[in-house]
């Protein structure tokens, strides 16, 4: 069995400990045969996997009593792990949830890396950098890089550190995120731990 | 005599207290005969009025000591007006520039409002939403309007309230955000005292 997380540009798979990628825009779903457990937020590919018999539909079993109606269901898996904490999913958008006493407290969204390094290029050539991890947060920037690189990271920084919570970091970029947030716990495997988690307690309906 | 303030997307023109804006994509300026005084971010533009006689360039009248060599001669000018503050020019581009004792002290560039909303929208047609101003930015979101409306506005709102300064706003947007900076001081016509405060000095050589 796979499990299988999609979001907005990726089908990510994992099955025994491995993980790999297909991308949304070239793969067919119809080409795996074994059976894949999976979440999704990718409205175009819903409409396809609700048609593949091998494809079962993890959001089905999924408690949303203490969530918002509209939320990602990737969001409410990677919730559903933490006891107390601040959640970051570092994808194509970057999610920050907030979890208090094992409930969900609310969280944002924010543009990923790549949309953000976008729309700063669509408003200028001028502007057309990509980040500066190594960028020093603690001084106001004056270089046109560091600016643009302040502006993304350092206001996500400043938001996420005023909770004082324990800071968990997943998704694809939570490597890089690493190094403006040192102290976070980084775990990729994060919406995969989840999904098993939800899985066990609902094993007999689901395999 | 005209100023004007050529941004990204507009020429912002004043004269006799009164101001326009003209599209940079539509607006011929060789249609004015007038004379000019302008400044210029935008790099076509430019091209284009240096070969236009009558609208003469405030930037080469500019002391550019105390900023550094790419930074947009807007944020230098409004830079130029502030003792001490903190500075949010809130166009196509959103600016962010600390000013102490008269000298600038570093400064970050965000997405402006409809960049941002664009780079939402680009991520997922879930995220297609306008921002809501009126937001409890004191409490995490549970729905996707004010999810991406925290996102976009407390990041920036935390990183500002942070430097604990008076908060100077300018920029086409300046009202709108006023609702996140409720005790900001709003002059939409920042630029043009900077740029007169310049012309003042340098009266014989432009005029």
């Amino acid at each position: 069995m796979f499990l299988c997380d999609v979001g907005n540009t990726s089908y990510h798979f994992y099955k025994d400990g491995e993980t790999f990628k297909e991308s949304v825009a070239l793969f067919d779903p119809s080409s795996i045969k074994e059976e894949v457990v999976y979440i999704c937020v990718n409205p175009q590919v819903l409409t396809l996997l609700n048609k593949l018999q091998n494809w079962k539909n993890l959001d089905r079993y999924i408690d949303r009593t203490n969530y918002y109606e509209t939320m990602g269901v990737d969001r409410i898996v990677v919730s559903e792990m933490i006891q107390d904490g601040i959640i970051i999913d570092a994808g194509t958008a970057l999610t920050v949830d907030v979890v208090k006493n094992g409930i969900f407290d609310g969280g944002f969204i924010y543009p990923g890396l790549y949309a953000m390094q976008k729309a700063y290029k669509d408003i200028s050539s001028h502007l057309d950098y990509s980040f500066n991890f190594e960028c020093d947060l603690d001084i106001m920037p004056k270089n046109s890089q560091d600016a643009i690189s302040y502006g993304y990271l350092k206001t996500l920084q400043s938001e996420i550190i005023r909770h004082d919570m324990a800071i968990y970091l997943t998704g694809g970029d939570a490597k890089k995120f690493a190094k403006i947030f040192p102290d976070a716990i980084v775990d990729e495997m994060l919406v995969f731990k989840g999904m098993k988690k939800i899985i066990n307690v609902h094993k007999e309906l689901i395999c």
